[in-house]
């Protein structure tokens, strides 16, 4: 490919460094790509690294070796995942949402992008250090969350059925009760989803009582994997005393009045750790 | 904000554009952000504008009056897609995926970031100008496909449910006849979720006779919304007459033999529209 100019060649490594977080590339394969000296693109990545440092986007990263490489690190600050959030919830918490039973609509934000976007973001910053191996959560609203926090950790999203399917092969079918319905369901997992050993962090849209989460926490034992992490956009007050105790949740949902049409929702745990 | 230099303007308004295709910015937003006068903006944008189009990566629009601004577009080339898809093609057809039954096993793929965000940067370039205002598709695996492509369209994700879920509040159910299981279904969508004139692109992930695709076209009748385009990862060859005329595929399945352990796969009919 044709020589690339130094404003072109910061453009197309933003470009490949945001299409694809948390992915090494070799200094060598710039240089070809892009025809020029390593030490002209070692300069253009030290400008990009404090480009992003300075913005606080996150970071470059540099690791020598043979499986070595230059990487690129998102990160978010707390303060802006803050006022993000607080946003988020006074769309949150508007009574053309209430439905009858006292439930919240919430599917026209988890498929609107810049929302899915928003919420990736901020669990990607919120697990960046746990190490997972993939993210796992249950069909079907959690999907978009999974989805959009693997696109930006770089790591699969692996789906939990709520019936078996031909389509998944061999399944493992756990029993759990679900907190809304209080009845006893079962969820299934297909055999070669999940290999041995694998750090795993669940991610859902929705807690009451944590019975789902459980669940899959239990589903991850039958497959030899360990929970690294469980995070939700939306958990509920109401009961205090949850299946699950180590959890970070982005808003917690403490009342749906469905006579005076309010909803009481604040920010979640994962904001309560920065607080004073 | 501090004045920045102009290789981190070219970062940042990469790293802009890249995170929100399809996005209207005001030339005055960035001037203010990055603290400098509206015709290095021009320039820098100038400089975008010739490497996205010379890398065959989209376009930078700009459009004037009060709504105007400037934008991105992604495209993607054709011969591109191609051989991605070849390749995808051929990890696609390895026979550990042959199933029970005959069923392909799919799933890891589509929990694959790289695999999804392909998926979704082909789509977008397919129904580019078909001006859909969102995408709907049916749970569980087209959700990951129709995500992706909504993120690179810059338009909401609308998920039709095969129950009735007391979250979606009041819902228009169709019937429907399944090609895998030919029985009749029922699936069910949100009457909120899609406002009437909608132009709706429908995605999923496989088509065998159409009978959910064909349900999905019911349903937006049932709002007054007008399918604009239709788009499956994989359709079966067989039955060749399909419950529907107008989709495109990306892949197309032939032959799953259980007995030889082959697969026969090959290109969908996006691409063969570029074949002579």
């Amino acid at each position: 490919m044709m020589k690339l100019k130094r404003s072109a060649r910061i453009a197309e490594l933003t470009r490949i460094f945001i299409e694809n977080p948390r992915t090494p590339f070799q200094l060598s394969y710039f240089s070809e790509q892009f025809d020029v000296a390593k030490s002209s693109i070692s300069e253009d990545i030290a400008i990009l690294e404090e480009y992003f440092r300075e913005r606080g986007l996150g970071e470059v990263i540099t690791t020598a070796g043979a499986s070595g490489g230059v990487k690129y690190i998102p990160r978010l600050k707390i303060e802006e995942a803050r006022e993000w959030m607080l946003h988020e919830i006074e769309r949150l918490a508007v009574p053309e949402r209430i439905l009858p039973g006292g439930f919240l609509y919430m599917s026209d934000l988890l498929g609107e992008t810049s929302f899915i976007r928003g919420v990736g973001k901020i669990f990607a910053e919120a697990f960046a250090e746990v190490k997972a191996d993939m993210i796992l959560t249950v069909e079907t609203k959690g999907i978009p969350i999974a989805l959009a926090t693997a696109l930006y950790l770089n790591i699969p999203m692996v789906v939990v059925r709520r019936d078996n399917k031909v389509t998944e092969g061999t399944t493992v079918s756990v029993n759990y009760v679900s907190g809304s319905s209080g009845r006893i369901q079962t969820m299934s997992l297909s055999r070669r989803s999940v290999p041995q050993n694998s750090r795993v962090l669940i991610l859902d849209d929705f807690m009451k009582a944590g019975g789902t989460t459980k669940g899959m926490i239990n589903m991850l034992k039958e497959f030899h994997a360990e929970c690294v992490g469980v995070g939700v956009l939306v958990e509920m007050a109401e009961p205090v005393e949850k299946l699950v105790t180590d959890y970070i949740s982005l808003a917690k949902l403490s009342e749906v009045d469905e006579v005076k049409q309010t909803i009481s929702v604040e920010l979640g745990s994962f904001f309560k750790i920065f607080e004073k």
